[in-house]
């Protein structure tokens, strides 16, 4: 039969414990790392720091791409910190397009809730893979590949990305192209695109040089 | 000026690439090792390897805790193979339930996407972080810590998990306690619970011993 | 032949050295971060970071459970952090029982050193592993799965367990359900265990709710 | 003082070893799984497999970008598989460019050993970080980042790029948007390159749609 | 109130995790990768496969080193494949010693458990950490870097070594020195030792050349 | 067609990317974890945090040994600090030799750019693997084992070594055994070394004890 003096048992286990951590939500004050941001004082710690309400309203998509991408990475969910995973949530309006991109350090699973979405990546070995999902449907892009997301009906499509990292950066190949001092002549250079062109690109997505 | 003969040198670059793999879709008959399944042939692999299309339909909340989970880890999604992350899908009619349980070898991100959830976990430290979740929010569970999800509303809740692992692993405490072979004896002795009880449950979950 | 010369080559070399880290004993003051607490001036490191001593003396056994576990972790043992590994010893008097726990964070060896102690542990796939070991046995439990361990005699048992990382962390079921504040309901409504049972049990480990 | 008996200590501990492999030599004919390629029967290795003497002659550079890029990736050398890195010769006639890249599953190293090289690479958030080299100087690109190189003076320039992986994978932009099956109007919609670009490039590299 | 018809929902989650492993038992005849071994099909693991009983005796300590080291690593204990930590047996009688060494693949804790033991090892910036250990002291060697044992008082002693890796490698110096066909040329070249003292020690620890 | 306005999407996105890093430039001055140096600010960040020229000139081997390792690791480095690689220059003059020695956390690639090496590594299973190296070759040693250089020609030979660690750390065995304060009765009983061999190699290379 058990009595209260177990609680002897357990206070001590507990008092171990209380020095263990089994998550690191972010201080985004404190001094990064490698493997992410330092810890905040696990006494601090609430609930809400493991829940992240920001996706409630749909992004705003009246730009000229039609679409938006509302990150949950560790910097804007400090919970997700060294845990290995992150989330974004994608809005894309009639006729939008999430242009052609990577994400340095992660790989990424696309989920449709909403309309349809024409989408795919190509690989090291330079096969295209390139599908149409409807709701329900989930596509998954192996790190660091070049992929892409177009609004394949009439009506908003909204999808959410999960990734393999709390941190998977984001590189728009023609925000570095264009969208920056990166000087005309090297980009003409290493990309065999003509000067009229990207000189087009650079005015429009407020590039120099 | 660029001519044709700049082939030479991509083709030359792919035929090294062709040894290139980006991704490992599992092949499900192959030897399986601590990474994962082995790779399928990539000269066979098609888009359909990264498509997963089991999510379009609602799963079955005809059973007494009226609730589904649908998984699309490496097993049934061998696109996600060796990529460090996979997802299911959660059905909870009303009154639905997800008892506790853990995942051994992933962290957890619920995406709520219908109605609302009442979802909790407990940490090494013994602190209790739960939260009603509504529409568009998301929760992150560490790591191996016991966690649940209820059905908050009058209407049925779907979720989305995504874990960071293509083999999450998956332990519901009651099922490990009282669905096996492990004899009532030791899980009395082990959880302090009374014979009776553990009996029931027994008999209810299909245990014996 | 060698002369005192060739001294100067390995000043040299000892003088990059001065920057390079073996390891990264646990400064507890410090900030922590997703691997591990930050590392000790290695100057002032000495071999005493590098020795544990708290295990000659058993714990302290006289509890209802009739055990003692004394975790020798990276904040108990600082010469652990970053290594990936730890160590604990576990007291088990006769009658003495460790109850249903995880690990979330590392797999277990257990080495008996004194006495019998009947041990197993619970699969994902829900299959029971459990066996009586003697001392000099060792028992392999994979990461995150419930195990535990009982005296398998008359006499007092005494073991170590191993863990695949410097903060394994600790979950021990009942504590987890019944020594919180977790709401008597949520309890219920995901344990299917009785009120009775609950409300019992919570007086007992002193939870709330 | 030792005797030769001392040989029954170490051959008992030989037999042990006879087991332990510290490499896993790539046995290109068997299984692949997400960690590597199997290992060749280590009693079948040599020196000749942690040798790799591709290197010793220069690539040819006559073509239309001046530049050739010769791989040592665990396909090439077997020896590299599972040990973390791996090993590529970079050879740039005056006038020659490896085009923009990236490599999605690895950082790189590049150490220039002959001429100059202008290279540079862009982060995620669009910073450019471009510098000439000489002979001796070395650059560093983070993962999966997009980055160039181009001969920076009159004669031939050659480097060698170590890479964080045995597969580091490559994908070089143009050749992924303009050298494969990916329809033109997909290119347009997710680059705003016009047209007549796009088409332009699909017929110089070989590309189809 | 629960009825058995809550079997269908387990069940069909059970038939779902028919395909999870969480663990990976080496089936040492599969083909072998990176990291680790193949898995036996888990239909045939047994408890059997994730208990050693190898350390029940002494080793033979009847040698010119007085000492015996037993391995439990993944070749010998297929249970802790892929689970990042394994174990050895450590016998030293009377003068006994186990001479200086490194693990190329683990990091080291050392628990005596009869006995007591000088042990020490050096680190990468030539500090010199050296402890004469008792019973229930434990140690930690970092991973790479030489250590040794020696018995340090009148009686047999006995200690248990875990590792941070199923597989983490021995190398005893004198043995890669003196053991094998190392040519003397290149040992006297590589460590400055004599001539004489280099024939010596090949003729007692069987090397050639 | 694109206008201008494209640029708020893009804004948006460079908004959520200011908190992204791809990179960790090492902050030597802050706090140092198990994963390697603190990030120093990304807007202090330059090329040249990217680049290291400490390689233009030729190591001094005007010692004994005829020999120079000039390391271009994390702490000398700070581009390479958590990217997984880094690199070394090893100049041989006539004769010159780098002594037996281990790196316990990389393994190691040697690119021969000048002259010839006679090189070779030792493994677990204590085979000896040996090569004579050309311009242009290549040779790994796995992580963690005994390896070493020796120039094979008559002038002078210069090599890169790339590791796969920022923080590859070094072992040079003679070094370790001779060159500090670890006691020679100790250096005797662990190697089996002749007391006048080791008093001989301790005053060449400054020990005592």
């Amino acid at each position: 039969m058990l009595k209260p003096i177990v609680l002897s048992f357990f206070l001590l286990v507990i008092t171990c414990n209380a020095a263990v951590q089994d998550f690191c939500v972010a201080d985004l004050m404190g001094p990064e790392g490698p493997a992410g941001y330092s810890c905040k004082n696990p006494a601090n710690v609430t609930v809400a720091d493991f829940v992240f309400t920001g996706f409630r309203a749909a992004g705003n998509t009246t730009n000229i791409i039609n679409a938006a991408v509302s990150p949950a990475f560790a910097a804007q969910f400090p919970g997700v910190n060294g845990l290995g995973l992150s989330i974004a949530r994608l809005d894309l309006a009639p006729g939008g397009v999430v242009p052609m991109h990577t994400h340095p350090g992660a790989s990424e699973l696309l989920l449709v809730v909403q309309g349809t979405i024409v989408t795919g990546f190509i690989s090291s070995a330079n096969n295209v893979y390139v599908k149409k999902l409807v709701k329900g449907d989930v596509m998954v892009y192996p790190q660091g590949l070049l992929h892409f997301q177009i609004n394949g009906g009439g009506r908003t499509a909204v999808a959410f990305a999960s990734f393999s990292s709390p941190n998977p950066g984001l590189q728009i190949t023609d925000f570095a192209l264009f969208g920056n001092t990166l000087p005309s002549a090297l980009v003409e250079k290493t990309t065999f695109l003509d000067d009229a062109q990207v000189k087009k690109l650079k005015a429009v997505l407020g590039g120099s040089g």
